[in-house]
């Protein structure tokens, strides 16, 4: 080999910078944490759905934020269409729900676990490529709707030990913070860019956020106003601050969300949070995001409502509102508070044959093979050895019952099988065994 | 909207070609699939693993077929590193292994579902995202790893109501056709270039074949040799035609796989099939498909050995076998015999809780929010509608039991369960019905 292909041969070695190899130990903790996901969307009514894993580059620059299309992973295809990997799940959704709208039955509740992939630097909770538990009501302007997809996030985790004193849902809205800055005499054409700022509040010192706020053209009284607006502390100083009956009418509808979650049982994670306005362009009222409370106050998700996309598709004008997930800061969170399950990569089987002999071994394939075809997680060990070797293996692989294949099977049909936990021991016709295995278990 | 920008929206409202977008009702169904694919590897024994869904190039351009690398969507990232999405998943598998092969305990038994994604002109059954069902056993050299890596597929095939009389195994020998190329006077070098000729057989017609082989430099006397090499009617007659002791080793070795088969149950699926030879690269020894058996002759899953691959990415010299199976000609198939399931897009409720009065509702998302909390799927109608209505609704989502909240909950903590399939109806102490739920289900 070439020293060149030397280098190369050490270059493919290694996964993607920002991305991640599953292997089974990995993959088991992706697998728990997937089916959780699925368990709790659908127990609270939400439908499965899914996109391609690339769309048209067109659908994220015409309406995402100018942060999601600089970290596009954008490619050609051989017609020369533009297109980029998914960022993120909800411009499809957009597109998907726009050309179907009116054949849909509502309340469209939609869950969905895309894998999804940002071009930006990779750190610690932030890789290129993760998954993203997604959460959307659409066709409802009701907060009730806000309130399903909040609490189906913490129902989750709720489940997994996150309880009100390590995690708190920080709620806000667009439509208030907007009002407020008009009151503070800045432009509603400005108010993206102001939303963007604002989000870097939280993230940033106070010293770099005013030289960050300053470098964008916000200084001096407006940036006074801005961080006035970021400083209110309670719903009670924002009601004396909203003039306008619209202004109170959002308010009304925080306050309707806490109710609702009161009622779910999970109003004690609820905390106003003025900072909270959300990094994409298209939400419109209620935001909100789920923290970690310890020092390092990690987002684990984050979401709003986003009542002008549909129709921004050339859908018809639907409400709607939603969440992501991601998996990368959940787990590292769980990790360090002890919380990931250690789960086996490997399904233990309930059946492990064993053979007394090796010329016995056909007889454990076909008892094997029989019992995988009935359903039942049946093994038998890798190499032909010594009965001790294979009971051993059978332990390892923390299977149930042992199955012994000896010369009574040949002469008599006789089987015997051994609950290994117990040890309890008992001849069987093997025939009358694999008519109904199941019964074993009982 | 300009013109312009109205076909832009336009042509972003639909997937890219050759993608797919998953409503709920075909989200079912490939969940279905998953489950199924899943639970079926995990019961023979395999553990799941998966890798990022783009590598780096050189993965592919190094080791695969050309048929592979003319077919990548590739893409640089920002600090000009050259990336393709997967277009399979076995580069990845090999690359995995060869990094951490001393610390993986053996054998290695592997599934995966991979998203992958190939940029060929979309056709029936081939599209330029699928997923693939990849099953693999990495470090042992026995036949018998053949036969579980068969196994599996055949007995996922089974469960679907694919039998022997609807689809067909095709087995030959990479091995068994080099030797016989080489008594036929063709070099070992321009194998490679045979196998993948040799793959069209069956493609195309006779003379649409020869006229390809002609057009690759095969003609005359070789294209006489490569078409006997094609024709070899059965194994009998294969044996008269293996001269040499390997490749008699390694007749016996198919003999020796159409064995396990018998004794797990699934021999009769076996063909001899000497046009099989794949049209990968890597691979070495026994080669397969599972083909349908109707006038399509569609194949539904491939695979082979292939011993050297990870050795090729500077791993240590580890026998490997294994197979994919896509979703697409599987589903086509399925439908096409009506077997394919249908499938619920949601899940159906437990319980479904009703209001005998607007008034009582906080008391409704009480319950279903303890409900859901406690695991339960819970639902409650999307409107404050009169009770039948609430009812109707409860009926077409499939619930089980309806959940009615009266005057009596309020005043007496009273509330009504009714099975709304068997009619029954009684009163219960909504405290005690809410400490054990699952007992109504008894």
């Amino acid at each position: 080999m070439s020293e060149n292909q030397t280098k190369k041969t050490k270059s493919i070695l290694q996964a993607p910078r920002g991305t991640r190899d599953f292997y089974p130990e990995q993959m088991a903790r992706l697998q728990w944490l997937f089916q959780l996901w699925r368990q709790t969307s659908l127990r609270h009514g939400f439908e499965e759905y899914d996109g391609p894993s690339f769309e048209h580059l067109d659908l994220y620059t015409i309406k995402s934020g100018d942060e999601i299309v600089s970290q596009l992973f954008s490619f050609e295809d051989r017609g020369g269409r533009d297109l980029a990997l998914r960022p993120e799940l909800t411009p499809t959704l957009a597109r998907m729900i726009a050309v179907k709208a009116n054949a849909l039955p509502r309340p469209i509740k939609w869950f969905s676990i895309p894998r999804s992939c940002r071009a930006e630097r990779p750190q610690k909770g932030r890789l290129r490529e993760f998954f993203q538990w997604n959460i959307d009501i659409v066709g409802s302007d009701e907060v009730l709707a806000d309130a399903e997809c909040i609490f189906v996030a913490l129902d989750f985790l709720r489940q997994v030990g996150l309880g009100p004193v390590l995690i708190e849902l920080r709620v806000n809205s667009r439509f208030i913070v907007s009002t407020l800055l008009i009151d503070a005499g800045i432009d509603a054409e400005r108010h993206g860019q102001m939303f963007a700022i604002m989000d870097k509040y939280e993230k940033l010192s106070e010293a770099e956020f005013d030289k960050y706020a300053c470098e964008q053209g916000v200084c001096d009284t407006e940036l006074t106003a801005v961080k006035n607006i970021l400083r209110v502390p309670d719903l009670s100083s924002l009601e004396s601050l909203s003039r306008s009956e619209q202004s109170r009418a959002e308010l009304a509808k925080m306050r309707e969300l806490k109710q609702y979650l009161d009622d779910f049982g999970v109003g004690e994670y609820f905390v106003y949070k003025p900072a909270v306005v959300r990094g994409l362009a298209y939400y419109t009222g209620i935001v909100f995001e789920i923290f970690d409370r310890s020092a390092k106050m990690r987002a684990i998700a984050g979401g709003g409502r986003y009542d002008n996309l549909i129709s921004m598709f050339g859908g018809p004008s639907m409400p709607a509102v939603g969440f992501g997930m991601g998996d990368v800061v959940l787990m590292d969170l769980l990790d360090e508070l002890g919380k990931a399950p250690m789960i086996p990569s490997h399904q233990p089987p309930e059946f492990f044959v064993i053979d007394a002999d090796p010329s016995l071994f056909g007889m454990v394939l076909k008892i094997v093979g029989c019992l995988r075809g009935k359903g039942f997680a049946a093994d038998y060990a890798p190499k032909r050895q010594a009965m001790g070797k294979q009971f051993k293996y059978a332990t390892g692989r923390l299977a149930k019952f042992a199955i012994i294949v000896g010369d009574e099977t040949r002469t008599q049909n006789l089987i015997s099988v051994k609950n290994l936990q117990s040890g309890e021991q008992r001849q069987l016709n093997v025939e009358e065994f694999l008519k109904s295995p199941e019964q074993l278990s009982l």
